[in-house]
């Protein structure tokens, strides 16, 4: 059976810069850039402020992208505790927008990510970028670092998601009515 | 010159409860109750339905107690690392609703809550639960903690907003126009 195609909006979340990245594509298959960017906040502008200008954004992309699903790089705590509290924030932000629509949101582990594009859970940024060039067959590495990431993990959760897909798919061809399942419609 | 009444909002952020809190009044009056609960999530559902959840039950409260300003706890990564990420993205989501409608946001941390509400910024929940019981003139203690916790963060503001909404007030009152300040009007 074939894996239908997903179109996956990845989010590095941050307030000064959260990284937004779009790819289209299926597990075996090349895979195909929709779109990439970075919304910036400023530091000096109060949290509300930048939560909100966040939402505008995602909205904005959501809207433009209209993705099968959501990835979001999962936050942990081990790092500086000042900018852990604003990626947690922002990443509040992008799952918020993402279920209020009732699209899957997924999160993936920044090892996660680096396994699955590079092979290697502890690659570093430029070879993330390097691979993520590679992949969606780029001119250039995307910029700024933020942007390359919310793309690995839009690639990582269409090869990640695999099985599940398959699932789901199996799951709708099961269904007596011809529903698709919900983040694996064309 | 007399303060203008503060009509305060308090939320102590987390995912499985929530505290909301209103209380109106000023420095050096006595304080009203508005209104006092908490918002709870099923620990079982995923993180973006429980974000939505709190969004939904945060922008109800807003509409009904219409505050001037909306005070939520700072969060610190101190404690539990599950925990405080859960915290981190409920904040947020409180912060983004009061931002979206243009209410001033302070955060108050647990030790300047503690401070002003019962002197001693070590203070256990139950010197506050007692203070905020008789400060509001309660039959009980609200309950659970966390309401009580919001109701605390909602006189904390009131009480240490007084310099800010002085200095607000004195400023509308030298501009031309009757522009009343954002957050002091009555």
């Amino acid at each position: 059976m074939r894996l239908p195609e997903l179109r996956v909006m990845g989010v590095d979340p941050g307030l000064t810069r959260c990284g937004l990245g779009a790819v289209v594509g299926r597990a075996g298959a090349p895979l195909t850039l929709v779109k990439v960017g970075v919304a910036r906040t400023p530091a000096g502008d109060d949290i509300g402020a930048r939560l909100a200008a966040i939402e505008v954004e995602i909205e904005r992309w959501l809207d433009e992208v209209r993705p099968d699903a959501v990835a979001v790089e999962r936050v942990f705590s081990q790092s500086n505790l000042r900018t852990v509290m604003g990626t947690a924030q922002a990443s509040a932000v992008a799952i918020l927008c993402a279920a209020r629509r009732g699209l899957p949101v997924a999160l993936h582990t920044p090892s996660e990510v680096k396994a699955a594009i590079t092979g290697y859970g502890n690659a570093d940024k430029a070879q993330v970028g390097t691979m993520v060039t590679r992949l969606l067959r780029l001119d250039a590495m995307p910029k700024p670092a933020d942007a390359a990431d919310a793309l690995a993990l839009a690639i990582c959760h269409i090869w990640r998601g695999g099985t599940q897909n398959r699932l789901a798919a199996a799951l709708a061809k099961a269904r007596p009515a011809a529903v698709p399942a919900k983040g694996t419609a064309p």
